[in-house]
């Protein structure tokens, strides 16, 4: 198999963590015999630094005829605190994913074994979770309208969907639902907004299209709230792009650590890998990142966007493999963790790669 | 002291519970000779059952006479599933909130040491947690305008705030965060949200009449998981109101349940207090209850609309002496409290009483 993969590594600790991915891609591809060939582009804080744009025309079009991305991370604490800043790196990634039309987010909370006790929850809470979410991209408040009044007094942005939106997510939502234990919870907030009303109308029409799958409806407070107390009773979520942010991130906190999470955008075109932790500058060039989530991003290139099952499940294990010798990075470390199992993001890499 | 209470059950267990809030009521007012009469009033489904209107008039005009308001919930599934109900017992409450002027929900999460085994987080991560969420309640995309198109392709609703409402809410947060440990955290998404980016800017600006305050910044996914990850870290949390919703319930499975958490609303009138939990249809009837939440919204009366510390205190410690007697509701016990230590929400609110 031939496949053309770019890589942007962006911001922070994506520099440090996409290498890592990118080895495991070029090991898989000698093994198992394909041709993948790399490139790179730049994008977010470091673009703009370079060019003034979060995201360059040139790496827009490098995205387009790349047959997969991998990404790390993007964001710099420089414009989280200047309200006012008009270019921002974040607008770098919301219009890749818009132009690439990646409507699907898919994030796995993936639960190994090994990092049970590095949860804040308690295992027996944890203890075989599994669920796959399915967050909207390219619409929500993220790309409705915003404005800001002259006088300064008065901000907003447009909170919408139009229903060819919420189809294509459920749809593909109750696709993956079919193929795991057919159970489907659909989170909104149709007892406040207009939005959310017409989400819930359009995901119980898909519903009628898959009586085989079970299907729930969930307001966002009692989702977060439930999300915690026994995540358990989750399978397949289908959320839209703001609630679907919160609520993986929380979810994150199951998986013992952002640093475990991988996630997978994919739409019509292109698919678009990432770990779902952010810059992290305060560690960043400090080798203390978590490359897990990277490589496992390439686990879900590999799965969805190239079809090779096999090649992704030996990523997968290899990743358990390192966990179950007892490596650890910082962040899924914990008191009874002996001092020289922790390693630095270099190290990570590299027992993986063994 | 002479005060007159207007007491709204709403729906479901709210009919239950309150009944116990306003106990508590009449035995403070005994004991310490205050003169508090009550008053009875109907909201949400049960009004719209009887008028029609969620919210009718009546309500509204003996809650604005009122020196204080004991409610419950609202709610019922009914409308839940019916994206397209016109009439909903939700816009009660909304438009309560809004006619009152209630711009600022107080949320305490008060961590009870006998229930940090109730909780699905670890006890070593709960233990210290005291968190008081100043949520704001009139403005955000709860009640900016909603659209529906003619074809039913497309919802909109607008998320939006004008300074003057973030401005309002701060002081209040700030003012609180002096009393207590002098830190807050203001909860918002400037990386993406014109709304938020307002949010940032006025609270800096406020922050400043505030030198002595610490004030972090944090956008709401990280909050999402931090909140799960580390507790401890927040003391006082502002946010805005869609926000405000999701995070407070999260936080209710740090006290272990959302039948443990008692909420404030206050503005420049009559204040309102409510248990956080909903109406919940599903154990409604069933004396299966959590009346705590209740008689706690009691305390926070006492203490904030009549500034009763002393009984305000006596009600908090009632429940703590309850609990630590080792009388729980369904909803608190855990597989080690013995079967006849579990009461139904008679037998716990008269052990309060006691
Ligand atoms: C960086 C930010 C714009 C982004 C988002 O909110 O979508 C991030 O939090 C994510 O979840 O990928
Ligand atoms: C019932 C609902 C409208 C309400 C809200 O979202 O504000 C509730 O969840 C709450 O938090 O008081």
């Amino acid at each position: 198999m031939k496949k053309n993969i770019l890589v942007i590594p962006g911001d922070g600790i994506g520099q440090e963590v996409t290498i890592w991915g990118k080895k495991v891609l070029e090991k898989i591809g000698q093994k198992y015999g394909h041709e993948f060939s790399f490139d790179e582009a730049i994008m977010g804080h470091v673009a703009i630094e370079a060019t003034g744009n979060p995201l360059p025309d040139e790496t827009l079009e490098k995205a387009k005829s790349s047959d997969a991305i991998l990404f790390g991370a993007i964001g710099h604490a420089k414009y989280d605190n200047d309200p006012s800043a008009k270019v921002r790196p974040e607008q770098g990634l919301l219009k890749i994913r818009k132009e690439l039309g990646l409507y699907a987010n898919l994030r796995p909370i993936l639960l190994f074994d090994e990092l049970l006790d590095a949860s804040s929850l308690k295992p027996e809470v944890l203890k075989g979770t599994d669920i796959l979410f399915f967050r909207e991209l390219t619409g929500d408040v993220y790309f409705g309208e915003k404005n800001r009044s002259e006088d300064n007094n008065f901000a907003s942005d447009l909170m919408n969907y139009n229903r060819y939106e919420v189809e294509r997510i459920a749809r593909k939502a109750y696709e993956a639902a079919r193929t795991r234990s057919k159970k489907l919870c659909s989170v909104d907030k149709a007892n406040v907004l207009e939005t959310s009303r017409l989400w819930r109308e359009v995901v119980q029409e898909i519903a009628t299209e898959y009586p085989d799958v079970e299907t729930e409806h969930m307001f966002i407070d009692n989702a977060a709230m439930q999300l915690v107390k026994n995540p358990k009773k989750f399978d397949v979520v289908l959320t839209a792009n703001l609630f679907g942010d919160i609520l993986t991130d929380e979810a994150s906190q199951i998986a013992g650590s952002m640093g475990m999470l991988a996630s997978a955008s994919i739409g019509d075109g292109t698919g678009f890998f990432e770990p779902i932790h952010g810059s992290a500058h305060d560690i960043a060039g400090q080798n203390k990142a978590n490359p897990l989530a990277s490589i496992l991003s390439v686990a879900l290139m590999l799965d969805i966007s190239f079809g090779l099952q096999a090649e992704a499940k030996e990523v997968t294990e290899a990743v358990a493999a390192t966990l179950k010798a007892g490596w650890r990075t910082g962040d899924i470390a914990n008191v009874n963790t002996p001092a020289d199992k922790i390693l630095g993001t270099q190290e990570m890499g590299a027992k993986v790669l063994e």
